[in-house]
């Protein structure tokens, strides 16, 4: 409504004074909000126009108004809109004011240039004023506010002729340097020719300019190249060596793009950079056997293997890579490519062989370690159960130490965990939950043990539900060499492995676990209380989306990946 | 306490009449179970010893018991001992007496064999009898059996003459095919010699034996090459291929593993017994293809580049394969392997440019119909909540119609949903699960519609989350090739769209409808009826586990995967 109203609100005003203290006195704060408590039921906040801020508003929307009622009569208030901004436009309203002074306006009782900069010089810091006028690049502004400010010539002047000398380009940037604003500098010293550009690779790798100052250059040009270079440099101090890579190679500087695309094992980039140079045989196959070393430590083994199958033509070493890596129906794959059937005999089959005795026997051991958590997790239960059965005795139905009723009798409904969570939630969420994590212990008695246990069951569950691919391909390569039995062995232990988890988790994760809000009964609760606290929880709903991520939730089992075979019984 | 005492109830029982009684009137039944309420707080199930069945023990203890104490006096009720076991195990019980008739006790009062078969033809039906006195092969039980049974000679004495007549493993498979046993009969017939292997091969397949019998055959014998290839053949028809293959391959069928593993796009195994074979150059070449085009067809183009790459020696088919695919680094790849840096310029760059285009637009069109679905979401909850309360406010706070007002107030705690469930939870999982989505509809005003847009939003979020390293690798191939503006562009969309979603997760998820359970407050609770009810689904726990999997929960983000390029501004 006031934005719809304002010549009403300016003609009732009817005064410069007033108009402009009532545009001093504009605060960003909603008192509508701040100092009257909001009537329930009504929007919990009015949406801000476009996103921009109520000050400016009010002073954009008054400033216009005024400039088109009468802008002589409205002089200084027009000035004060500009200047009371949140970002105050001191360069627009000094420019008025040199507009005022080249051309003072016929109209009787209108302001002078004069009166106009001293108006602005008692609203704004004479030192703002003064930097702000030099940004204009108007020597005249800048000589008309140094003259009102009281500042000593022989300060101002030698630096204003100074920079009349240079170049115009060179000028401006000198101005925006002195001034910090170091983007508007990048660009105009990137005007000011080729002489230069030492200047500009210094401002760029000092402010951090790069992508700003590459956009300044043509994409062909030597600056460009020696810009790409020095972004790249810091790229790769930032841990970010394929991006730098990138940079290094379409700038047309193959060989560092080659060192940091190595530098991050990017190898198809460092393959293809290779290649583009290009690097004779023999080094690009050392180059294939450096990367795949570096894969074969990240347990890339089929990325590896490739490299050394098609760069370094080593299929033997390829072939053992893809073995190590249980990757058997691709290890066999080069095997028969390469006519190197001898390597099944002396390499694949022991290898299949030993992986169903280690598969079989880390799954008996992750079962083992399941039933006993499991088991474990069933007594503490039963104790803290029992603990807070035996409080309700002792204390009885009225007992006035609520607090310690709750904290026992929240055990089973997880709430503890959101109550221990409120105690710590004015930290950030990564050192709460590194906190929490440190407060979970398997350690037989440890308090929060119940929660370790269900931690440790999750993620036993994990694990064995995630080795579904990879027991599906070392059954079928098996049956493939007629290890039937073993097979047979391994699908059985499997099975088991699955159906124990499966058939535990509705034991260790009770639909209760889930609702972790604070329990609202209790013995001292009546109706009311308990009314009163659910429409608080109620409203807190948007507050109280951050479930407390530390309670191990039940892991969902992949099931819909088929593994068994159908030929083992 | 029984079992350690059946000496002293044999003893106190003093009767043969009264033991058999107690044998045969034994239930699997759990009387203390289902003829006296449980007290509250015992544990809820005996755990039966080691899985067995409750009869089957007493009987083995007691049948011990007596052969211990007086095997002559209690002969009859040991019989009856191992009668009754749920599986009868009536062949030893026929031993037993066979052994009798040869064998005469001399004490005075033992029973006669004609007594104790009398007996036998009292507790079972003499059919029964008969055939299992015929599964134990003995010819001499038979006809003590067949005499006793009233039956015509002329009907049993033929049968029995013909099969005295056939070869000893020949005989018991035929009596164990009369008996339907088929295991047996099969291992019988296996070892009858090789002229009766049609018939081996007929019963394996009637009765769908194939593992079995493969177990009865050396790997290098003609016999399990047959078996395998009729195994295959069902496994075909089960749709289980893959499998077949390893069994043709591994018994030395090439030709025909081939098939099956081609039909299966099983590509790798294919190929390697195509190699084995060995196929010519040519038709590997066209296998190949065969092959690539079966994968692209399932949108595994990097598989069915390797396989035009390396066997059909087609190079460009296999980069623009890569390129549809939209595998951007390993088509550079195979440019730079095979010199063709022309399809650069003719496909990549021009497939680049297309599919930051559509990405952008897909981001654009799934965020515009995320906003939607979001907005109007809530306006359903805003009128929901309406609703709820104008019932309140009519019916008034003691209002008899509790059942209305909890199917009201339930929408915001989501507990309407468990209330559906609970209604149809007798079907299936499934069935449920499927007949659930039928009623969510994203029509406006269809009852469900809350849900249905919380499924829907769910599911966008996942999509769009999806896409964070398809984005990545996107972005970084742009870059390569200049195309800095499309990427920036493609990276602001990507970046808004995660942030409006991940923004609009605790409003369209608030806590509250993470907690299912029916509430237990309003108006007509008392602290006394909440506690009751609270209790009450303590004790449901275990049975509760299952949440309703239909409540669209939200979905959890990867912000782990680092998809952004910091040199793009």
């Amino acid at each position: 409504v006031f934005l719809e109203n304002i010549e009403t609100f300016i003609t009732q005003l009817n005064s410069i004074n007033h108009i402009n203290l009532f545009l001093t006195e504009l605060k960003e704060e909603d008192t509508s909000c701040t100092m009257y408590p909001r009537p329930e039921g009504s929007p919990s906040q009015t949406p801000s126009v476009s996103g921009q801020k109520k000050v400016d508003v009010v002073c954009d929307a008054l400033r216009k108004a005024m400039e088109s009622m009468n802008p002589n009569k409205f002089y200084l208030s027009i000035l004060t809109a500009y200047v009371k901004k949140t970002v105050p436009e001191l360069e627009v309203a000094l420019q008025k004011v040199h507009e005022l002074r080249e051309n003072p306006p016929a109209a009787a009782g209108a302001v002078s240039a004069e009166e106009a900069l001293k108006y602005l010089l008692f609203l704004v810091n004479v030192n703002d004023l003064y930097e702000h006028s030099l940004g204009t690049y108007d020597f005249d502004l800048v000589l008309m506010v140094a003259e009102k400010s009281q500042k000593d010539p022989k300060e101002y002047l030698p630096f204003l002729n100074m920079l009349k000398s240079l170049e115009p380009n060179y000028q401006r940037y000198t101005i925006d340097k002195h001034l910090k604003r170091y983007r508007k500098a990048l660009v105009h010293l990137s005007k000011s020719g080729e002489e230069h550009f030492t200047e500009v690779l210094q401002l760029v790798k000092e402010q951090k300019l790069f992508s700003e100052a590459l956009k300044l250059y043509t994409t062909d040009s030597p600056q460009y190249k020696r810009l790409s270079s020095a972004y790249a440099e810091h790229l790769v101090e930032q841990q970010q060596a394929e991006q730098a890579g990138l940079l290094l190679w379409r700038c047309g500087l193959p060989a560092r793009a080659l060192q940091a695309f190595t530098s991050c094992s990017s190898w198809r980039n460092a393959i293809c950079v290779a290649q583009q140079i290009p690097l004779p045989t023999d080094q690009l196959a050392l180059l294939a056997r450096d990367l795949a070393e570096r894969l074969t430590e990240q347990r890339r083994y089929s990325e590896a293997a490739l490299l050394l199958d098609q760069y370094a033509k080593d299929c033997e070493e390829a072939i053992l890579a893809l073995i190590t890596g249980a990757v058997w129906e691709e290890a066999l794959r080069l095997i028969y490519m390469h006519n190197r059937q001898d390597i099944t005999e002396t390499n694949l089959k022991p290898a299949l062989l030993e992986a169903v005795n280690s598969q079989t026997g880390f799954l008996e051991a992750q079962v083992a370690t399941f039933t006993r958590h499991r088991s474990r997790l069933a007594v503490v239960r039963e104790q803290k159960e029992k603990a807070r059965l035996d409080m309700l005795d002792e204390e009885g139905p009225d007992c006035p130490d609520a607090e310690l009723y709750s904290e026992a009798s929240s055990v089973m409904t997880a709430s503890k965990y959101s109550q221990s969570n409120s105690r710590i939630s004015s930290r950030s969420s990564k050192n709460r939950r590194k906190a929490e994590r440190k407060k979970l212990s398997l350690k037989e008695g440890s308090p929060m043990e119940d929660r370790a246990l269900m931690h440790a069951l999750s993620e036993i569950i994990s694990t064995v539900d995630k080795m579904r691919e990879e027991i599906h391909s070392l059954l079928k390569s098996l049956v493939l060499f007629q290890f039937d039995k073993q097979a047979e062995k391994l699908q059985l232990v499997y099975e088991e492995a699955l159906q124990t988890m499966e058939g535990a988790v509705p034991e260790v994760w009770p639909e209760a676990l889930l609702n972790s809000n604070t329990p609202v009964t209790g013995p001292n609760s009546t109706a009311n209380s308990i009314m009163a606290s659910f429409q608080q929880q109620q409203q807190q709903k948007p507050a109280a989306s951050q479930l407390d991520p530390e309670i191990p939730t039940a892991p969902k089992m992949k099931n819909g990946v088929k593994w068994k075979l159908t030929i083992l019984k």
